[in-house]
């Protein structure tokens, strides 16, 4: 993480099954300038538009906004980034992870905007997901990742098919 | 499925959130003898030891009772299966699934007695979890499978790495 620093550090592990509105800052990110801060945040009151904004960015398919709003209402854990430049606050990032509360977490929907890439915030994200987690007792972080992220991910700490465990996916018959 | 019936398919389709005592049973069964039934469950008042029995017997590593009940609390879905005979029941199988109640589900500790293996038993209980989960609107349903599984499951209908996704594991750096 290196010239890192977050608030989540020193706030305290807020409960992932009942976050707060807790928040981080990033004190310093490469080629951010310096009336801009980078926050993040596990408070789950998120603009569902605004989110939906971010994910169109990415090319992400559109999904219900109904839908979108049960699957953060029922993550373990869900993690924003937010650009804050002056009083004016963009999301930026999201992540979420599913998880039984004990043993097992599932990483889901990790996007950073275009704007703000290359720049280790996606890094940063995860670090900050894989944190939490860790800090629940979770023991075992699982995703899926699609080819153009998986060197994106090994980065971070994550093996594909470790002992030969295959990543499966159910379609109808 | 073919022979298989099951009362699930008749009783409704019960919320997998907010899980009642509803049970399915299976007439028959290959090589099971006729005074035995088969029935499933999605009832979570589960005696935590003799699912500790069920997954001693099959090798698997032992897990803190704690930890165990509190991940079958936090699952979007738990299906059991029964053997009864007379008015003896066992547990002699069992399954569940994470979810974030929208869009997926990641199916976890999949059990099947080794005395009931090579009976179709296994797929009978995928069978049902897979419908009760397509049954609550969930599109996306994985599974990390260990090497010796992964055949099986590929019967079932699940594909390892499709469109070359990858299932990863994070490891402490």
């Amino acid at each position: 993480m290196g010239f890192w620093k977050s608030l989540f550090n020193t706030s305290g592990a807020a409960s992932a099954s009942q976050p707060t509105a807790s928040a981080g800052v990033i004190a310093e990110a490469k080629g951010i300038s310096e009336n801009t801060r980078i926050f993040f945040s596990v408070d789950r009151t998120i603009d569902l538009y605004e989110l939906e904004e971010l994910c169109d960015a990415v090319g992400w398919s559109r999904r219900p906004i109904r839908k979108v709003r049960k699957a953060i209402q029922h993550s373990f854990l869900v993690i924003t980034m937010w650009e804050q430049k002056g009083t004016r606050k963009r999301l930026v990032g999201f992540s979420r992870a599913t998880s039984d509360h004990a043993f097992n977490a599932t990483i889901w929907d990790v996007v950073v905007h275009p704007d703000l890439q290359g720049k280790g915030l996606g890094k940063a994200l995860m670090k900050q997901l894989i944190k939490k987690l860790r800090n629940e007792d979770i023991s075992n972080v699982t995703l899926f990742a699609d080819p153009e992220v998986v060197e994106f991910y090994k980065q971070i700490g994550f093996m594909p098919d470790p002992e030969g465990i295959k990543g499966m996916f159910w379609y109808p018959e």
